[in-house]
């Protein structure tokens, strides 16, 4: 699959994502299971690129990009050898898997909505396409590796996503994408990040059932 | 995706299930994980939609309708946004979330052996297809709160579904629907239904393997 | 889907994998959770046939050959079925699990990967394509059953399928395949096997991430 020209920004904000993931991917699996050279690789790319093939398959756009595209493959692969073989040095640089994590889903968020708008489905579904794309690899990886999905559990994942795929969508809708491709894209990105790391840091949260006590993160029944 | 005329008895069933699958996925979620409302819309739908996602995939008819016609989605995040704000008074009632379950799987296994017909694939695969689309939705959201899926372990789950599916095909293929469109899938979505109900009420089960001791449900190793 | 005469030999080795898959499936379930008839044949179908729809969706060929054409579902109802009534005499006889997922794996990696080629994908997406119809299966009934997929965590499972696949891709480019259709297949299928025994056998694994303390297998976190 042949990207055109004027996809480019989507094109390097993939590309950038992906190694995001991939990198974020490989760590986690690291430190939640004891993964082989092989483990991690799967963990880094399948984080790295199931999003985007859980998009091209709802959007019926197959073979997935992500998969036909050797750029994508080889960017995750290598984001989790680097992972792999400086996962200790990583660890210690206090380089963030959260951040690592907020960059992929933001630029996925982005891309995601960008590409559903490019295949004409509407603009509801291109808002939930592009979420799915930010928080469908690590929400894979984690049914891989037996924990509650982040996007069930933890605060404001989702939601900023959902901004990110929304600004993407009005902006194409009116068409103001079309003067300033680039600079929506990374404010749309910025914004998710932005929400992304104030959740974190502030522990906000979406609102919670009425009446329902509050249980530890992850317990089930 | 435009739905011909008809294909209205389908459409009208499809919206049920979809709102008795939202509202379960929705209250299942609730009981068993620590979610906040994005992780209860997330369950509702994905339990909603994601049999019906799973069927279109393998027919190959994407974007699935499930996620192309936007009243799915409305129905669906109408029913987990009922559950989210009155899960307590719910639970005080009584609306089972077995009844829900039940209404669900027999609705989308008759409408989900409806639409293999119509896209032409054979009689088994339409029984299949039709049973994949009652269970599909409800095993996805067991994987992703990590539960045992019920199809695996509970008494007579997929045996109505089958049943369901296999009296549509039964009468699609002899061109009883002809004539008898509406009256058939109710009869089918009754009769799964009532064994699904019977089944529940006398702990009844499909036959267990010769001479394997039997374990505590969802026991591992 | 018709299968054009030249590729009896795929259909032969994918028929065998599908056998020795389903066994293998519905001999983990029963060893692994408390399942009736219904989930015994669900685990066994999923994982002879689930490697190889994962397969077909990401090629875009929908609906997924084992779906449509009867003979794999008929061949790995029969061999769920096999492993439900004679779980217990199987277990005596000593006939491992290991060896027929070995089996299993190293026919389908050979199989997907020469179904990927005739397909037109590239030669890595060839070679990665087949290794994922080979641990597809197994890694959607590990997941189902809530454990670990052998992927992650088992020496050399994931190797000797890339080791498959790459072959097949290596001699479909070479154009040695044409003069050596079966032979070639079956080579590069018995080194699979060769190698997951030999990894087995000497409990030989990938590298793991250099200074990440080692842990038992499949604990999490």
């Amino acid at each position: 699959m042949r990207v055109p020209p004027d996809l480019t920004v989507l094109l390097v904000l993939d590309l950038v994502g992906t190694f995001a993931f991939a990198l974020n991917g490989a760590l986690t699996a690291i430190r939640a299971v004891d993964v082989d050279l092989v483990g991690v690789l799967t963990l880094g790319i399948v984080t790295a690129v199931g999003g985007g093939i859980v998009r091209d398959v709802l959007l019926g756009a197959l073979p997935p990009a992500t998969f036909v595209d050797w750029r994508y493959l080889a960017v995750a692969a290598a984001g989790a050898l680097i992972a792999f073989f400086f996962s200790r040095p990583l660890r210690r640089m206090r380089i963030s898997i959260h951040v690592l994590d907020a960059a992929g889903l933001s630029l996925f968020a982005v891309t995601g909505a960008g590409k559903a708008l490019e295949l004409g489905v509407g603009p509801v579904q291109a808002v939930l396409l592009g979420a799915l794309t930010g928080v469908g690899g690590g929400t894979i990886r984690d049914v891989l590796i037996r924990q509650v999905p982040d996007v069930l559990r933890t605060g404001l994942y989702a939601v900023p996503a959902l901004v990110a795929a929304g600004l993407v969508v009005l902006a194409g809708r009116t068409g103001v994408d079309e003067v300033l491709g680039a600079p929506v894209a990374l404010a749309a990105a910025g914004a998710c990040f932005t929400i992304r790391m104030l959740g974190l840091r502030f522990h906000l949260n979406a609102p919670r059932p009425p009446g329902v006590p509050r249980r530890r993160a992850g317990q089930t029944r």
